[in-house]
């Protein structure tokens, strides 16, 4: 994973974007959320804790970066954004429970059902996926309203059970199981490709067909190369770097891109879909800068 | 709960109109939901278990009878009531869930987490729940797009922590406690009342204001009324009656309406609710038949 290396004069330009953007969805995002005033107090403070203040925020990036190819506004893209981060925020709650993966930590802190309790952390993801969905049928939020509509249903298709849900289903049953690198595939193009995809897809609603055509190819290889890099992280990064319990997945004998392949094929892998997302963006010149780079970040990312 | 007995000429009519209904939307909710064998199969049957083949229908049963007073075509109820169902059912699945109420018992079979186990019921939550918005975001499904819209946007703020996840996060958080009738009222309305109202009104969306102002009326007294008989017969009928486990609220302490006010000032308020309800729909004569049946059955039900 060294020769998409970016050079250092697009990094910090890049970097900047990106700063700019992961600071403006957390504004976005604490406005959409209720107050921690707000009756049931404990519900909200916990849906705050969980989804304001942490993570890179990768797939609003995508949906921003998505949004200045297809020049999407603002006001829908900032509510694409906020609802996929939501559906993401709510994922990581449940999945950090004692029943799935009992993850301790998340993104540095006590995850979820930890900070307060399991009953808390279940009521938490509902409600994130609702506000979710709440959020992004906001009356009037695009003048075209089919556009909401199909921005509505591809959010949906994405979390559920053939969507991100099932991903996760396929996850549990394959734990201690060999899987080969097709299936493997499978369970990651649903568990994490699926919301990956339609975040930029969301950013790209106002695009043609053409781009919108464009950011699916590009999503979806790029959203395997997220899953290969994370399999790699979770090898070679510490648990303080990484937010999260380091080695968790190799410990909970869950088979991965680095035990099926090998580290070194791994990275191969990462770089082959780094290429073919990349590829389909050529087409857009400059428009496409920002996908572009953040492929990269993706790929070289040591967070 | 006399005063208001239906005839047996109007009870019997009202009868065949509901299995009729529930027939079909037991059809509506087969076709909705992924077969058995798509992958991942096991959350599709076990979304399939813990959605077909039980319950009242109330709530689709309310979309059906406020569709009929606002003429709204069948096509968008029966998404809609759809929708609502899933809804309901994936919060019964999650209040069953071990952590929530730890209920082994659900429409007089074992509950989604004890049929398959934890991570299952967790994933079959969220994913009908995904599936509900899923549905009711068909695109071309309402003529008027901004209806649907509209129809999304009510049906995420019943579920979310505003509606019946807050409610559920207060009944946690009142579990031994004493509330006051008012308290009490509060949490129903969010936990159950939210949903029963969103059902009346994505029911009535093709109405006019007037119609759906009524709606909104009858359903906020009809669905408190539905509560309280509820406490009632957690009080007064049987496990195998109630396909649930009787008894259930008083042990484990939480306030009722019983527990308040006492069985005999509890069915008087019952009483109250309906009359209430009902009330609102004088001005539509015969249009208004069926809410007007189905609210006599709410509170007559003993099942």
């Amino acid at each position: 994973m060294t020769n998409t290396k970016m050079t250092d004069s697009v990094a910090t330009d890049f970097s900047i974007w990106a700063k700019e953007k992961q600071d403006h969805i957390e504004i976005v995002l604490d406005e959409a959320l209720p107050s921690q005033t707000t009756a049931p107090a404990i519900l909200h403070e916990a849906m705050r804790y969980s989804l304001l203040g942490g993570g890179k925020r990768v797939r609003a990036l995508l949906c921003y970066a998505a949004a200045e190819l297809c020049a999407t506004n603002t006001t829908i893209t900032d509510a694409a954004a906020c609802a996929v981060e939501m559906i993401h925020a709510y994922s990581l709650v449940h999945d950090d429970m004692p029943c799935m993966d009992n993850d301790d930590l998340r993104r540095g802190k006590p995850s979820c059902h930890k900070q307060y309790d399991d009953a808390t952390a279940l009521l938490v993801g509902d409600a994130l996926q609702s506000l979710a969905f709440d959020l992004l049928s906001t009356p009037t939020l695009c003048e075209n309203a089919n556009q909401q509509i199909s921005m509505l249903n591809i959010l949906a298709k994405a979390s559920g059970s053939l969507g991100m849900a099932g991903g996760q289903a396929i996850d549990l049953a394959s734990i201690g199981k060999a899987l080969t690198q097709s299936e493997l595939e499978t369970m990651h193009k649903l568990k994490t490709g699926a919301l990956i995809q339609a975040a930029a897809l969301l950013g790209a609603s106002s695009g043609t067909a053409e781009k919108m055509s464009a950011v699916i190819v590009y999503a979806e290889h790029i959203g395997l190369a997220f899953q290969v890099v994370d399999d790699i992280l979770d090898v070679e990064a510490d648990t303080s770097t990484l937010g999260k319990t380091a080695g968790k997945d190799a410990d909970s004998s869950k088979p991965t891109y680095v035990t099926i392949l090998g580290l070194d094929h791994a990275k191969q892998l990462a770089d082959q879909l780094y290429e073919t997302a990349i590829s389909a963006l050529i087409p857009f010149g400059e428009d496409a800068k920002r996908l572009r780079e953040l492929a990269g970040f993706i790929l070289q990312r040591s967070f």
